[in-house]
């Protein structure tokens, strides 16, 4: 029991860092290079030779090649297949404020193969504008448009007290995987997954490893 | 070796969990309830009991009473000295575009006693404004204005290609903490700490549990 919780949490951290390797290892592959060691990789991503090992081993890439090492090719491959950039996945977003204009702007989306198609708002007044290239639709196009677009991933960038009603229009919709950013607990159903993302969370670890390290 | 880094994960873990304790024990407090259970909390927080009582433990508020269970006040008292709140920390932000906007409106960090101070711009047309009650600076007044305020970190929400050339400043500045929206990797001296917020991989995360959920 305890043993699988740890390793979900290792694996969980692994994803986080496979972005990196995919960054890394693009740019290398750009410079002309096919094979690449676990100490380069080490080096180049400031990580312990371990910890790159480790992660190498977890996208399952086989063990590298004696004096070769790792195909780049492979290692791309693998990384991109499971940060799920091979699927083309596109989301959508509701609330088209600075948080949602910030989201809809941020160019590294494109890494990994995720659009965002288009921003809902329930202000009428912004329903037809054009941001980074998306548009904006009122809310009540949400239902018809997800299910034509097919679309399966929503994004919340509205304030904590409009969350759970635009939680249910997404699920409603048919939206089967959730990204929220309002700093609040929605209820949905078991077959939505949910993932909080708590931005005063990060910057209060920042700064509690700053004071550990003043300390 | 191993181990030791494993349970660093497992501390970064429970410090990104810590936020949604401090938010259920809270509104516990406000009910006027004095003691909370581990599986009441883990029910509230759909985790696992397991978890919760090392989560608990990590905070090192003692095991709790029997039948009482743990005192809501003193796990509020460690919860928040572990997440920094207690320090009263203050931030600076460099890039009032549409992501420094939303960051400056967030409200989240206020739960965490962490503030947002004010924000720098190179566009000297942006300075003088006011953004959710925050002042907006020319960049020429960043080192003069950190080292008078004696903020220690930084937040960068600019485009890639200006990123380091901000580090820089900020490092010049006396920050000793940054949190980096930019995709990029920064280089910055050993004495400054970096943490990196990369929004599509976490995108990339749920696409990924997604894909796993439906094949």
């Amino acid at each position: 029991m305890e043993r699988k919780t740890e390793s979900i949490v290792i694996a969980q951290q692994t994803l986080v860092r496979l972005p990196y390797y995919v960054r890394s290892l693009t740019a290398m592959k750009a410079k002309g290079l096919t094979y690449v060691s676990a100490p380069m990789l080490a080096k180049e991503l400031q990580l312990g030779e371990v910890q790159v090992r480790k992660d190498l081993s977890a996208v399952s890439v086989g063990g590298g090649k004696p004096k070769l090492g790792f195909s780049i090719e492979e290692l791309l491959k693998g990384m991109r297949s499971m940060l799920g950039c091979d699927n083309g996945d596109d989301a959508v977003l509701v609330g088209a404020g600075d948080l949602g204009r910030a989201l809809m702007g941020y160019k590294g989306f494109d890494d990994y193969g995720i659009k965002i198609l288009a921003a809902f708002d329930k202000n009428r007044a912004l329903a037809g504008l054009d941001l980074s290239g998306k548009p904006v639709y009122p809310m009540e196009k949400m239902a018809e448009l997800c299910k034509r677009l097919q679309v399966h991933m929503g994004i919340i960038a509205v304030p904590p007290d409009a969350a759970q009603e635009v939680c249910d229009a997404l699920v409603e919709s048919g939206i089967l995987a959730i990204w929220n950013f309002a700093p609040v607990k929605l209820s949905a159903p078991d077959w939505v997954l949910v993932q909080n993302e708590n931005l005063a969370a990060s910057l209060a670890i920042l700064s509690n490893r700053l004071h550990q390290r003043l300390s």
